[in-house]
């Protein structure tokens, strides 16, 4: 079976890739000593978190290894299990550590222009891109490579592991930035009319790490697991319906394929003479789209694949690129719901937050009918195999995506270290502009990440189903529309403990920056340097502590339902779970993400401006849309898929169930 | 078949008690000529609007007549769906009319005592709770005396007829009575620091319009139309089983004992001695739930019925109940979750909304589980009809729960007449000691509401499943998966129009009041009367306009999807809309209460009382919350029920689908 060689060749070239654009923008200067210091302030903030939450990710997997073991061939399973649990967390780690070195000479780079900022930023975030998808592939080739096809469902062992690492980085980090960021922003903006990211601002250091481990390994661990898991699923779909192998290497060329298409897209990701940073984005995009298709057609085509294959694939393709479009429309600066929310903000920070609220609950409508439109095109064109391989096609597009994701935090250090640095003002003029441009990326590339999982979730629907020897989850059976309702009930419960967690944090981050600009004289004139380290130890303290119960939420209710109700109600679980999940998600991001460009609205003059009753309207809104589209919404994704997963991953012991 | 005699009998002394109850409120005192003032002209904008609304209603149910007739069996069809909606706007009609002569009385009486208010304020209540249920039976028994047991499904137009004038009562009148109420609330109390129904404010005479159109007319028919859908699903289920006519009979003589209990325990609903409202509130709940399973046990016993039955019944008495504590713990004045709310107000708005989100969030899970508990004990006890008993039993106790949600409306409105008409000290302290307690009440009821309509839907869904001849909904078949996307996405882009809505009329009522306060001259020193007439015009049109497109959305969607994709489609589309919907206005309902009661707890003292930062703060956090309780919430309801009416109603046209 030497397509294996393939895929592992092609994601050894990935890793390689990333290498290379890890040396090259390392090589590039830091910047002045002043920046230096800053820049390593946060470094050592984000790293000393993702190591102390190593610790307690720790205690989890070694009492999962143990558990794993008693299951047949359990062995084998737990090498899959820290196969993916270790390629996940490296790609977080590798990913973060390489980003908050990007910042610094992102910012450096600007004194040169626009152009060269970009590069450097996009050059930083392909670093996490291609690693996260080079360590899917090797991985998973790597496996498959000492795996019979009999065994293949050992598989999902690796991707638990990716979901297992992508959960904790998800809350975890989640909860970090935004109770740091509320936390700054509720005194220095409110109370203190400081701009963001100054200086004196004492939670200021704590908010830049927060970008870091939440935007940056957060994000990289979520879409690192949608990939891998969405192969996973694939595949296990294949070894059900005992497909010949040349048809299950089908996936793993697509996935290659989309590599390919990704590292000759970097070209197209360059502002030309008189270009714009969004243009260059959306010319990479569209750029790794078409050649990841002229690819598939060729590998449809060559190796003699039915023609419903290849439209699986470009379906897809496509519905990233249209979920990127519709989340755009619905939350880009200067769109039509974006100044309604504006204007809702004249009359108060109620109606700002109830508008926001609205739009946020219709913008699901469109990315829904793309998902359902997706999982139709998958099934009419190639059966259930097709929903799999739709969702590989649309995933296959993950490192750019990710690329451009990365993106967003850097830049947004960058403008921080400017803005601390006192550069002057072309400098922080091009930061400015090229943060502005990441956080309309950050919001869709959420939408990419989300899709990515409702997709890839009913493809691993259909392999529980196989994985548990269901042929129908009827409905009709009241058993099964128990487990429905308790799926509906489980993103509820679990965002509302992420949403609080938020809220006490920053409550905590709100006391100590008073109480900092109380005590220490001198530090609203910039004469005293405020404690940062005292804020970034609040957010350490309160995300890891926040991150137990959500966790143990998502891995033992499936457990508990299966072995309580019985493999059919754990399908209702399931079929409940991933739709309500995955709309409380967009609800979530996309009003968060809406009341945010709202406030930067009014912040570039509309409605009274910057320090107007309307802007501080807006800045409760964007407060409260910070844990909803940066803590809760993305934080579901991650859910959906460990419980997805670990349904299938303990299908046979939910022979043992009492109903 | 002579019991449909027995259950028209009970029905009509329902009717009787309820008349008796209105002649003796009605003999009541008046009060002063300034009180009759302020009553008369909440009494004229609160017919204004019903009216106006009655002429939209007649446009929709034109159309929907002339389709029915279509159908087989059509005008029989016809003439149970316009006795529906006739029994239903009487309720509705009635309830209102009283409640808007019983407010003035209510502060009348209060000149004697709490004890003499709090019994005028329910017996007004009791009109809408007994013509309530009075209005279902008889409608239900006449139909049934005419109609074969071969033809018993046409009972599901009657319920649709409910359903439709539901569906516009609480959609109308949810964004009547918040556009009025935020738009009074933020100019008033935020900008110009006047209390709560100040004459001088000139949205005042809307707000309590809103209070009687919204939680009067619109609970009215919303628990009208549970009552009447729970009772056709039961029935549609016994027909669907071919069960003999005695059993058949079960639900109807069940109904029956519980008006009975209530009018017994009315007794119990008064304060004695040394007693308070709450616990005289108690003690009638309690009353009517063991005096309703006392006549439970003998019907069953004597009807020789298996004592399943009866388990059934008792499920659904205790979920009553149950869910009445729930929501008390989540969101009662002074409880844990309120005063986290109120401690997160601290930190300023924006963390007080974050928070009352999360504890909305989290209230969700016992009445889940609750619910759940109450489909498996009727299943498990009684098979599939189990499920429609239980629901029958919890909803046997309307006419006591009705009559105490109704005591809501009254007392508020006693409260703003006492505060507008400056009546003496000892008078607005008892009218605001009930006041008090009718908030809670509201929003106990509403779950008692939610968690009727979450049953009564699932009961109606086993009715759709005999309905369109499926003996399974496979949630393995990617049309099904589609269905149940569509359905999760329903109560989002339903409710969404909702908020938008109130968010848009809202922000017209505030311009209006900031005009008047603005152009008026005298009108903050009480020298001008402010023009009340144009801000009830204002509430008026906007929620008129408002109305249409989330009708449509409701109708229309079953139909499309039906005709498109098919039965199958359509019984996932319910699949997904019941649970999703069911949790979705528990969370906004409980999110909307804590913050509402949260506030008053900074109110009554706590963290700086009124006027303080933490006390803008939380009077913010009530006006996000205020549509999301009082609008979108509550409408989810009534959207359930007429998508699951539609859905079975239309099950002969079906068979046309597309796929």
């Amino acid at each position: 079976m030497e397509f294996y060689y393939y895929s592992l060749a092609i994601g050894i070239l990935s890793l390689l890739f990333s290498l290379v654009a890890a040396y090259t923008v390392l090589k590039k200067p830091e910047g002045t000593e002043k920046m230096k210091e800053i820049s390593n302030a946060i470094r050592a903030g984000s790293k000393a978190y993702l190591l102390r939450q190593l610790k307690t990710i720790a205690i989890f997997a070694v009492v999962l290894v143990i558990v794993l073991a008693f299951l047949p061939h359990g062995l084998q399973l737990d090498v899959a299990f820290i196969t993916g649990a270790v390629a996940s967390y490296l790609t977080a780690y590798l990913g973060m550590n390489v980003a908050v070195r990007s910042n610094v000479r992102t910012t450096k780079s600007a004194e040169k222009g626009v152009s060269h900022a970009f590069s450097t930023a996009i050059l930083g975030g392909s670093v996490t891109g291609f690693a996260a998808v080079g360590f899917g592939l090797v991985g998973l080739s790597l496996l498959l490579a000492f795996l019979t096809l009999s065994k293949v469902e050992l598989l999902i062992g690796f991707g638990f592991g990716a979901s297992l690492i992508s959960l904790f980085a998800r809350v975890g980090g989640g909860i970090y930035t935004k109770a740091a960021d509320v936390g700054a922003d509720l005194v220095g903006k409110t109370e203190l009319n400081l701009p963001e990211d100054d200086p004196r601002n004492p939670a200021v250091i704590a908010d830049n790490v927060g970008d870091n481990v939440g935007d940056c390994a957060g994000m990289g661990a979520d879409v690192f697991e949608s990939y891998a898991v969405t192969l996973v699923a694939s595949l296990l779909i294949a070894a059900g319906l005992s497909l010949s192998s040349a048809q299950f290497a089908y996936p793993l060329l697509i996935a290659s394929a989309g590599i390919i298409a990704s590292m000759l897209s970097m070209a197209f990701l360059r502002i030309g003479r008189g270009g714009s940073p969004t243009s260059a984005l959306y010319k990479g995009i569209s750029a790794s789209i078409i050649i990841a298709a002229i690819l598939d057609i060729a590998i449809t085509y060559l190796g003699h694949y039915p023609a419903g294959y290849f439209i699986s694939v470009l379906g897809g393709l496509l519905l990233a690129i249209v979920i990127f479009g519709i989340t755009d429309y619905y939350t880009g600066t200067g769109r039509k719901s974006v100044v309604k929310v504006s204007t809702a903000a004249k009359g108060g920070a109620g109606t700002d937050v109830i508008m926001g609220l609205a739009v946020g609950l219709r913008s699901v409508w469109l990315p829904v009918i793309a998902v359902v439109v997706g999982i139709l095109v998958g099934y009419f064109s190639a059966g259930l195999y097709g929903i799999g391989i739709a969702a590989v096609g649309m995933l296959s597009l993950t490192a750019t995506i990710l690329t451009i994701d990365s993106f967003g935090p850097i830049t947004d250090n960058a403008g921080g270290i400017a803005e601390m640095s006192h550069l002057p003002e072309h400098v922080r003029k091009v930061t400015d502009e090229l943060d502005g441009v990441g956080n309309t990326t950050k919001a869709t590339t959420k939408g990419f990440a989300i899709g990515g999982a409702a997709l890839s979730a009913t493809a691993l629907f259909v392999a529980f189903a196989n994985a548990v020897g269901l042929t129908s989850i009827d409905a009709l059976n009241p058993i099964v529309t128990v487990g429905i309702f308790i799926g509906v009930l489980m993103p509820f419960i679990f965002s509302s403990f992420l949403m609080e967690a938020v809220g006490h944090a920053a409550n905590l981050m709100v006391e100590e920056v008073r109480r900092q600009v109380r005590t220490i004289k001198g530090i609203l004139t910039g004469k005293a340097k405020p404690d940062y380290a005292k804020a970034v130890d609040i957010a350490t303290v309160n995300a890891l502590k926040s991150l137990v119960i959500p966790e143990l939420i998502a891995i033992v209710t499936p457990i508990a339902i299966g072995l309580l109700l019985g493999k059919q109600a754990l399908g209702g679980l399931l079929v409940g779970m991933i739709p309500a999940s995955f709309l409380l998600a967009l609800f979530m991001a996309n009003s968060g993400a809406t009341m945010d460009n709202a406030k930067k609205y009014v912040e570039a003059g509309n409605f009274g401006g910057k320090g107007s009753d309307t802007h501080k309207a807006a800045v409760v809104g964007d407060t409260v849309g910070d844990p909803l589209k940066d803590t809760a919404g993305p934080a579901l994704n991650s859910m959906i898929k460990v419980v997805s997963t670990i349904s299938i991953l303990l299908a046979p012991i939910f022979v043992y169930a009492l109903i």
